[in-house]
C-alpha cells in the first residue's frame, strides 16, 4: 500500500479542523446537511448524465486504486525480461513455456505465449499494441469519470451558495443575515475542497499510474520482440535500462552508460 | 434504453427541490419567466450563430441519443466476426454473401460486401478508413453543438443577472432590494445548472458513445481485413479480444491471455 | 443565403429588449455611449496589436462570410467527380479539357488541368496538398482574428466597469450610487454579449465552414487522383459517398453500403 | 514599418483618456505609483523566475519586433526562386554561385550554397529542416516570454487590489473608504490593460510573424529542392503559387489555377 | 549558478514590502499564521494525493534545480562532437574509446561507447531515442508536481478566505468586521503569490531546461550517428550549427550559412 495519498487527504482535513478550533470556531458551523446533499448528490447525478451505468459503477474501484494501488518497480521487470532472454538464448524459445506459470503480469504472459506458439513477430507486436491502445482507452475513461466529478463539484458548491442566497434574500431578516451568508459560503467551501482535495488529484494520480503501466507495457514489448528475434540479452538489458530512473532527478549521470 | 443519464437528471432536480422545501422556501421563488427566456433563448440564438440550420435542427436528435442510445457490446461483434472468418475459411469468401442480410451493422456490411465483390485489400481498407473519418467528423460536430450550448448558457445566466441588477439599481427601492437581488441571482443559477446538469454532460456522453462507436469500427476493420487475407480465425479472435474489457478495471489480469 | 446566423443574432437582441420592456425598464437605460466606445474601440485596437493591417482589413469580409456564406452540397461534388471519371474512362483523360470551363470550383479546375497537362500523379497530389495547407493556414488566421475580438471584448467590458466604478468611488455621492453602478454594470453586459453573441460564435462558424471546405478539397483529391489513375468510376463513387451524411445523425445505417 | 500595432496601442489609450475626461474625471485619479510598481515590477520579477537571463534580456528586442517588424511578401520570394530555377536550368546549378551575394535571406543563401557545393539532396533537406526546427523553437520561447508577462500582469493587478483592500480594511475610516477602494480598483485595471492591450497581443503578433516566417522557409525548401533536382521552373512556380493569398479571403477562385 | 530566478523572487517580495511600508502599513498585518498553514499545508497535502511518495520527495531537488541549474552552451557540445568526428575520421572509430573518460555528459558517453562497441547504427539510434523518451517522461512528471502545487495554492488561498469569512459571519461583530475581512483577504493574497511568483514559474523554468536538455540530446544523436557513419566533419558541423542561436533574436542572418 502506497500511503502518501491517504496521509495527504487526512492531513489536509486535520489542518483545517485545527485552524477552525484555534480561531474559537466550532467545526459544527461548517457542517451543513443541505450543502453535503447538493454537492455530493449533484456531482454524482451530473456524472451519471456523462457516463452510462457500466462506467459509473466503477467509481468505488477507481477511488480504491488511488489509495491502495502500488506501482511495480520497472527494475524487476527488466531483470525478468533479461532472464527470459537468457533462457531463450541458451535453451531455445520453447523453453519459456515452462516459465509462463510464474509470470503474474498478464500482458507479458500473453506476449511470451504468442512467441512460444511461433506466431510471426509482426502479429505479436500488432496484437500487443492493440492491447496497449485498449488499456490506454480504459484508463482514459476512468480518469474522465473522476475529472467529471472534480469539475462538477465546485459547480454544485456554487449552486448551494446561490440557492442559500436566494432563500436568504427572499425572506430578508437583518439579524440573521450573517449566519445565512455563512451557511451559503459553506457550500462554496465544500465544492472547492471536494474538487481540489479529492477528485481532481484522484484523476491526476490515475494518470500517473496509467503512464507507469503503459511504460511497463512498452518495456514488455521491447523485451518480448527482442527475445523472439534472438537479440543478445546484453543489448536487451541496455535498451530496457534506458527507462530506469537515475538516482538523481533531471541530472542524467546514470548507470545506463555502464 | 440506458437509464443512467435520465435518472441522473431527474435525481439532481429532486435533490434541489427537496432542499428548497426543507428550508421553508417555495420552489416558486426559483421560477422566473424572464430568466428562462433569456437563458433558453439566448443559448439557442448564440448556437444558431455558430452553426447553419442543417446542424441546428439535429439538436433534438442529439438529446434523444444521450438519453436513449445504448452501446452495443463489442463481445457480440467479436463473435460475429470470428464466425464470419470461420465460414470464409471453410466455404470460401464468397459464402459470406448469403450472411450479409443478417448483418444489421451497416459499416460491417459495407466492408463484407466489398470483400465478396473481390475488391483489393488496400481499397477496402482505405474506403473503410474514409468512412471512419467521416463518422468521426460528424460526431465531432454533434458534440460541438451541445458544447456550444453548454458554454453559452452560463453566459446568458450572467446576462440575466446583470440585466436584473441594472434594472434594480436604476429604480432603487430599499424595501425591494432583497427580492430583486434574489431574482437576479436566479438567472445565474439557471445558467450554471443548464450547462452543468445538461449540455456539458450531454456533450461528454456523446464523446463516450463516439469513442465506443469508433472502437467498434476499428474492430470491424481488423476483422474484415483478417477475413479477406484468410487469416486464422484463432488469431483474429486473439486480436479482437484485446479490446474486450477485463472484469476488473485497471487491473489487467484478463482472459485475453487465455 | 444561409439565414440561421442572422436570425440567431436578431432574435437574441429582441428577447433581451422585450424582457427589459416587460419589466418596466426603458431600453435607454442600457445605452451608454462611453461603454460602446470603450468596448468597440478597445476590442478593435487590441486586435490591431495582434495582427498587421493586411489581416485587420479582412474583418468586414469575415463577418459577411458568417452571415452570407453557404456551404455547397458535397453530393453535387460527388456527382461531378463521378461524371468526370466516366468521361475520362470513355473518351480519355484529355477529353476533360473541354469540361474545364464549366467547373467553377477553382481547386478542382487546378487539379483537372494538371491531369490533362499530363503531370505526374505525385506532383498533382503534392501541389493540391500544398494548396490545402495554404487554405487551412489562411482560414486559421481568419478565425484567429475573430477569436481575438471575442476574447478581448469582455476584457474591455470589465475595463469599462472598473473605470465607471473608480470614477463613481472618487466622487462618492450616496444618492447617485445606484445609477452609477448601473452604468458600470452595463459595460460588463456589453462585453459579455459582444463576445458570446457575435465574435466567438463567428469564429465557431468560420471553423465549421473551414472544415466543410477542407473536406470538399479532400473529396476533390480522391476524385482527381482516381480519375488520373483510371480507377473504376463505381469505386470512386463508393469512396466519395463515404463522406455523405446519412439521413439520421449518429445512426450509421446509410446508403453508403448500397 | 508596419504601423497597425502602434496605432492600436495609442488609440486604445486615447479612447480611455477621452472617456475619463468626458465624464468629468481627471486622468490623475487613475495614476497610482504603487500600482505601477507592483504590476510592472511583479510581472517582470515573475517572468525572471520563469526564464534565465539570456532570454529575459531579449524582451526589448521582442517588443521592438512587434511594433517595427514587417513581413516580406511571399510573392517576391516566389519570383526569386523561379528566376533562380530558370538560371539553373539554362546555365547549370553552379551558375547560382554568382547570384548568392544578392540574396539577403540567410536561410535561402545557406540552401543555395549547399546545392552549388554539390551536397546530396537528402542532406540539404535534413539540414534545412533542422534549421526550421531550431528557428521554430526560438520563436516559441520568445512568444512564451511575452505570454508569461501577459499571464502574470493581471495577477499582480489583483495583488495590488488585495494589498490596497487589506491596508484599507485594517485602518477603516468611513470617510475615505470610497477613495481607497478607487485606488485598489486601479490596480486591477492596470493589470487587465497591461495584459490585454500589450503583452498577450504582442505574443499573438509574434506567433503571426513566426507562422509567416516558417511558411517562407517551407517555400524556400520546395524551391531549393526543385532547383537541385532540375525540376521544370513552371512546375516550381505552380507549387509555390499555391501559397499565395487570393485577392478575396476564403473564396478560393484564385490565379493559382492559371 | 544562474541568478535570474533568485533575483526575481527576492525583488518581487522587496517591492511588495516597500509598497506596504510606504503606505504606512506594517508588514505584520500581512502575516497570518493560519493562512500560511492552510495554503502551505493544503497545497502539499493535495499534491500528495496526486503523486506517490517517490515523486513527492523530489520537490526540494526540483526547487533547487530552478534556482541553481545552469544550461550548458550547445556551442561547446558542437565543438566536442566535431572534434570527436575528426578523431574518428583520422584514427578510426575505435580511437574514441580513450576520449570517453573526458566526456562528462552521460548521454553522449553512452552513445560513443555503443559506437566503439560496434553496435549497429539502428540499435544505437533506437537505444538513444528510448533514453530521450524516458528523460522527457521524467521531466514531464517533475513539471507536473510543481504545476499541481501552483494550481492548488490559490485554491487553498480561497479556502482560507472562505473559512475566515464563515467564522467572521457566524460571530458577527460590527467593530471587528474590517480587521476580520483583512485577515480573510490575506489568504487569497498568499495563494495568488505562492502560485504566480513561485510554483507556476518554477514549472515554466523546468520546461525551459527540459527543452534545452532534449535539444542537446537531439544534437548528440545527430553527431553520434554522423560519427558512426563516417560523415564528413564539415557536414556534421553544418548540421549541428543549425541549432546555434544567432546573435539577434528572430532575425535569421546568422553564421550558419558561412
Amino acid at each position: 500500500m502506497e500511503r502518501t495519498s491517504f496521509i495527504g487527504s487526512i492531513s489536509a482535513i486535520l489542518i483545517l479542523v485545527s485552524v477552525i478550533i484555534a480561531h474559537g470556531g466550532s467545526p459544527g458551523v461548517f457542517i451543513d446537511k443541505a450543502g453535503i446533499l447538493i454537492i455530493g448528490g449533484g456531482m454524482l447525478c451530473a456524472t451519471m448524465v456523462c457516463y452510462p451505468f457500466e462506467e459509473i459503477r466503477k467509481i468505488p474501484t477507481l477511488i480504491r486504486l488511488v489509495y491502495f494501488n502500488k506501482t511495480r518497480s520497472p527494475k524487476d521487470l527488466v531483470e525478468l525480461l533479461v532472464s527470459l532472454a537468457e533462457s531463450a538464448r541458451r535453451e531455445g524459445v520453447l523453453s519459456l513455456e515452462k516459465r509462463l506459470e510464474n509470470i503474474d503480469d498478464s500482458f507479458l504472459a500473453t506476449g511470451i505465449r504468442m512467441v512460444t506458439d511461433g506466431m510471426a513477430p509482426d502479429a505479436v507486436e500488432s496484437i500487443l499494441r492493440l492491447k496497449i491502445d485498449a488499456v490506454a482507452g480504459r484508463h482514459h475513461t476512468g480518469r474522465g469519470i473522476l475529472s467529471a466529478m472534480g469539475r462538477t463539484s465546485p459547480v454544485f458548491g456554487l449552486v448551494a451558495t446561490l440557492l442559500g442566497l436566494v432563500l436568504m434574500l427572499s425572506h430578508m431578516d437583518p439579524d440573521k443575515i450573517g449566519g445565512s451568508m455563512a451557511i451559503a459560503l459553506v457550500g462554496t467551501l465544500y465544492g472547492v475542497l471536494t474538487a481540489n482535495l479529492f477528485f481532481l488529484p484522484f484523476s491526476d494520480k490515475l494518470r500517473y499510474y496509467s503512464e507507469k503501466e503503459l511504460e511497463r507495457m512498452e518495456l514488455g514489448i521491447i523485451g518480448i520482440l527482442g527475445i523472439q528475434s534472438g537479440e543478445n540479452p546484453r543489448i536487451i538489458r541496455m535498451k530496457l535500462s534506458m527507462f530506469l530512473p537515475p538516482s538523481e532527478v533531471l541530472v542524467e549521470s546514470e548507470e545506463g552508460a555502464a
